[in-house]
């Protein structure tokens, strides 16, 4: 499923708290935020708690855990839920209470109404703490794994389980788990407790490729899951250059899960990555379990829920800052997310990219659009040879501007792109047309039109827009070509605003020479350029939301065409 | 600050807990997670608590809350502290002892080792829930304000502090805060406190932006601070056309700060928004605390810090997700985040973005680097003719790929990327030469190599090429160049091991007449050229990390050049 997807699933955990953050309810949260769910949570007990160890643990009061999980329920529509460390057996039967009467008001059936559960059946914390009173275990298993979707237990969890309730013969036989071929049985033997499914993690026991290899032909039907694993034979000798793949220690977790088909059957799947030298695990297995919740919340299968969730774990031990605590430090669990630049769109923020380019360059882009040749023109007092050379140069320079949007035309990848470049293309040859006239009026031939020099601003703003253009992708291109287009519909709105109004103590000149000029940028068919122009922007920075870097390069390009266009207007006034 | 830093300061928060997840602990979590910070937490209280209201509150004794903050402290280095809800005097007290007992054992003068302390004097929640025991508000003011950099009160808030504690003449006048001008009066009197700034917080306050005209003119020193406001006369007219700005409401934040050089002065900020119309208030101040002590820990000076948390607050309103419970649903925290598709770089896993591309790949890079042409190549059992065909159709693409190159020059936009394109150039017309040779060893002349008839495989990639580089920027431009770069090297690497050992049931031939090819491209020369390409195709995709949209379009480059590449052996075995 997508990260960060627009839904949002909201995610229950129940679990203690880790004033540490970097396991318990915290990490829970960290990693639901992290898979863009809503977190929420009901804590079963508090505990002091650092990377070195637990100082000491605060249980809840059943009835107040209680109350915390009826509350979340009552309220928001949960789409999945994780259990963590329960305290005793009290504090665990009022979790199930919970549940059990929120879940069962609707059906008869708890199992049938309740979202994907995942028990993780935290006994013993990674610093060696014991979190769960003994008697604890059995309720969990009595009452609990029934309504789990999945238990995640580890090594030491399963054996205690085994050992607290003895079904069948391969139990009796089995007083540890030593091998892969061990936790397959174990894992397939767990099934019986209940749960729709069993994932006994592989953390503490080594396992080598050739192991994975023996165990896949011993067992057929076995799925293998590799991921971030390159062995030798798949085509990536080059990556392994700098690494040695020689001897390579696997940490193998086990999937069994009855089948929807024939619940006398199940399937059986390996996650195998390769096992990291880290002191950076406290929390892995609430990470993980929360992971995969979160995952199922978003809608993915128990398959890919693990597969990604084992994966995410992975990568939030192998991108850990060690630098947090003295002991068993947390993982990362925003490795997967990075800064965003852009705003998103809201209906009070239609235009959150254009805002802030406008923003960020408020200096340039006010010394553009209120440039003194602007407010002459509003005035109506611009000296007509000012006017005739800006419109000649703009003459000049309106022939790149074609050729820029030609050149996105050329540059794109679908045909309604192709299609709206071009119909810009024809836009500004109609413009061009109608500066043809304001030269007429002003006595300027097409001739003499046509052989107007080039002056210096022109010919940078020009070349500009066609080396961005040639260098750069469409968005680039784009980004060079939205200075002309706002800024020209800004000074024509702002101006006949002005005008109209007399504000800024202009005169009302209905005799103003330079009116359909005015006219003509803040009229509709121009304006309606200027709207498709945001929007189009808007929903491509919106689709392709830049990096950090790539936005300060849209910044730069953007700036840079804002401050050619002053001094083409400053061009025009000194007549350079 | 930039957010998401790669130091990753550790934040502490000594808050309650809300089990709906959007306010206390939890929402302050999420907060410094959003701030790329390390979340910590000391719990003073759990709640039964829901968008709608608080259901319940327990509070934690003292002595293990005293626990948990001591638990942090001891271990982890904390970079800035937030203070939210406390339950009564007791508790309060635990929290200020731990602080002071910690930060005292360095220094007696405990306000000169504590980090930056943001305390959010919690009094009624959201819902109208209060959530302190008056008592503990007398032990807040007198104990744990002089600890603080900033106090961040609401009005009622404020209005409760000034009741508690007459010192000045301007509290007895003042009952209620109704004013902008009232609230600079009480911000500035709530700095005697002890505190070394005060935020008086402006939500319950309508502000219209003529207000704050009128208060800066009385004011001359204020600053005024206006983010994501459009104003008229700011020159955004285009960006208004939708927008109603007329009778725009403001809220209307107020920082009063002691200044370094002259403690009897300070310097009086607002920070001006558009209020919005949302239910999604929950947490709000929290939030905004939150915040800010993400940006102290970061680094930030108090008003940058101040400015950047609102402005995190605000659009958290904005953009919150409504569908999340019944009542006051929860702000959206992670606005600022995006999903990330490329795992960082790390010392076990090096070319995190090659490895990606060629893992989702799998299928078709296989089919071309394990193609039956390099199998008989190196088996030197491939008939002439077909290396002979492969090798004229080569020397042909070759114009293509140095020509590809020197694009990715002319696109470059700094002396280093023009000289590495460059150089490549440079290789590829080297190795051209030894396709000459190899032709001429073929009994081939150099006339007939040049009269060579393009097959459909190279023109199909050949062109392919142009067009990427043509529409694309250098980067897009890169993705297509990578697959025979990388095919090659691997190539040359697998082949050489497989001669080399005989696996795969190959003779080890010193007589294959094809060990030049094969050792060419297992050479060092080639081979660093590969190293160098995946090394430069890393750094540039980590500083510009691809949206999930230009991840999309660049694997369908990737995939679509490793095709072409197959398709170019299946040419040369079918002799198209």
């Amino acid at each position: 499923m997508s990260k960060l997807s627009t839904t949002q699933p909201a995610i229950l955990t129940i679990a203690g708290s880790d004033s540490g953050g970097g396991a318990g309810i915290q990490a829970d949260l960290k990693t639901f935020a992290a898979h863009g769910c809503y977190g929420t949570s009901a804590i079963t007990a508090l505990t002091a708690q650092n990377t070195i160890g637990v100082q000491d643990v605060l249980p809840t009061p059943s009835d107040f855990l209680q109350k915390q999980v009826t509350s979340v329920l009552s309220d928001i529509d949960i789409k999945a839920i994780k259990t963590g460390m329960f305290f005793d057996a009290s504090n665990t039967q009022a979790a199930i209470t919970a549940l059990k009467s929120h879940y069962s008001t609707n059906s008869s059936d708890v199992t049938g109404s309740i979202p994907p559960l995942v028990c993780d059946p935290v006994c013993v914390s990674t610093s060696g703490h014991t979190l769960l009173e003994p008697n604890a275990i059995d309720y969990i298993i009595e009452w609990l794994f029934p309504l789990a979707t999945l238990i995640t237990p580890n090594k030491a969890e399963a054996e205690l389980i085994l050992s607290r309730r003895k079904s069948a013969a391969t139990t009796e036989a089995l007083r540890s788990i030593d091998t892969l071929e061990d936790m397959l049985l174990v894992a397939e033997e767990l099934l019986c407790y209940g749960s729709k499914a069993v994932l006994l993690k592989g953390g503490h026991l080594t396992v080598l490729p050739e192991d994975v290899r023996d165990v896949a032909a011993n067992h057929p039907t076995l799925q293998v899951v590799r991921d971030g694993i390159m062995p030798n034979g798949e085509n990536m000798e080059i990556l392994q250059a700098n690494l040695n793949s020689a001897g390579m220690q696997l940490v193998v977790d086990v999937l069994c899960e009855l089948r929807d088909d024939d619940r006398q059957k199940q399937t059986t799947t390996l996650f195998c990555h390769p096992r990291l030298e880290s002191t950076s695990t406290h929390g892995t297995g609430c990470t993980l379990s929360a992971a995969i919740a979160a995952e199922l919340g978003l809608g993915s299968n128990l398959t890919n829920a693990v597969r990604r969730a084992v994966q995410y774990t992975y990568l939030g031990i192998e991108t850990a800052n060690s630098a947090i605590g003295h002991g068993h430090g947390p993982l990362n669990h925003f490795h997967s997310m990075g800064e965003t630049i852009i705003p998103k769109i809201t209906p009070t923020n239609p235009y959150p990219f254009t805002s802030l380019l406008i923003h960020r360059s408020a200096h340039v882009w006010k010394a553009y659009v209120e440039h003194e040749f602007v407010k002459l023109l509003g005035q109506g007092t611009l000296p007509s040879e000012n006017f005739i050379h800006f419109i000649r140069q703009d003459y000049l320079y309106l022939k790149y501007y074609a050729r820029a949007y030609a050149l996105l035309s050329a540059k794109s990848n679908s045909f309604p792109a192709i299609d709206s470049a071009t119909q810009i293309v024809l836009s500004v040859l109609q413009e061009v047309n109608t500066h043809k006239k304001f030269c007429a009026s002003f006595g300027i031939t097409e001739d003499q039109l046509a052989r107007t020099k080039e002056s210096p601003a022109t010919a940078a703003y020009g070349g500009y827009l066609i080396d961005v253009g040639s260098r750069g992708d469409t968005t680039l291109l784009l980004m060079a070509l939205l200075a002309c287009l706002l800024g020209y519909g800004e000074v024509g709105l702002w101006l006949k605003k002005n005008v109209k109004t007399g504000d800024g103590g202009w005169v009302i000149m209905q005799n103003n020479p330079y009116i359909q000029w005015i006219e003509d940028y803040a009229g509709e068919h121009f304006q309606r350029a200027v709207r498709i122009g945001l929007e189009t922007i808007e929903a491509h920075t919106a689709a392709d939301p830049p990096s950090p870097n790539r936005f300060k390069e849209w910044y730069a390009v953007w700036e840079r065409c804002t401050e050619l266009e002053k001094g083409f207007w400053d061009m025009a006034m000194n007549l350079s």
